[in-house]
């Protein structure tokens, strides 16, 4: 993906997506979130090509979220663990996972979520730290940081709605 | 991208990056989350090459998560509305946009969150709707959901926990 406007230098999302930008990182994410730490079990549990896998985890080792291990044994083993910047994800993915269940599982869900101490279901929920109140469309805005270039000021400024409905489609 | 292991037809993660698996259509939505309605807003915001718009615009539309609408006027206006699917990617595009500013902006953020009511800062957490406790790695586990298949119930019996440590990773 070829990126050339000033959003997209700056913006959280963008930089995310550009380590994170392909489905099958997030896949490789995901199953060493499972448990995956050798070559063979990514390449087994998601069915990647071998050469397609190998770049990917070269990648994820070069952005800082997997390292390789080795273990000694006979034969020693190479493994891939993840870093804490690797385990800091399990939040985006269970954002994901429960968007996918609330709209691609019209028929009832294959997997949830559960507390594994109390066995109780858990539902994922983003919310501000401090106030508790559920983030979605309308009641939350984008503002410059501290950081942010002239341009990106001047384009944010005061603060930007995420997801505001327009007045036309409010009464569509 | 091409998948087969029985795992990705049903995991939630899995069919969510199938809708939105690439880098441009997340950010086609969080530009739509911006106020980008018409064909050129999309094109000038995100710089990106017209046809490659135009395919990830028609699939957004055939995936339910915007809407093709027309406003009279002179000349009418063609715009592309978010629908209810679309419009609640909010909490995966902010928890995206959290985990970016953790990582990602070692020297200050560009972009922050922020109450449109208050203006007060707003700091993106995932949490169980229930206990509001954080979903973190090593604290929330997956079960087989009512769907699942046999063998993906044999798979992730009675739960796996989602980031956890082993035990020469704890030593570590």
């Amino acid at each position: 993906m070829q990126r050339k406007s000033f959003w997209d230098l700056e913006c959280p999302i963008a930089r995310s997506l550009d380590q994170l930008g392909d489905g099958w990182t997030l896949l490789i994410v995901r199953n060493a979130l499972l448990g995956a730490r050798r070559f063979q079990d990514f390449e087994q549990g998601l069915a990647i090509p071998p050469t397609t896998l190998a770049r990917r985890l070269t990648t994820l080792v070069a952005h800082g979220l997997l390292v390789q291990r080795r273990y000694p044994g006979k034969p020693a083993r190479e493994e891939y663990a993840l870093t804490p910047k690797g385990l800091d994800l399990v939040p985006v993915l269970l954002a994901f996972g429960a968007w996918g269940n609330r709209w691609l599982a019209p028929d009832g869900t294959s997997i949830e979520c559960v507390d594994p101490r109390t066995g109780r279901a858990v539902d994922p929920v983003l919310v501000d730290r401090r106030t508790r109140e559920k983030l979605v469309a309308g009641r939350v805005a984008l503002r410059p940081g501290p950081k942010a270039s002239r341009s990106l000021r001047k384009a944010l400024h005061p603060h930007r709605v995420f997801g505001a409905k327009r007045r036309e489609e409010r009464a569509a």
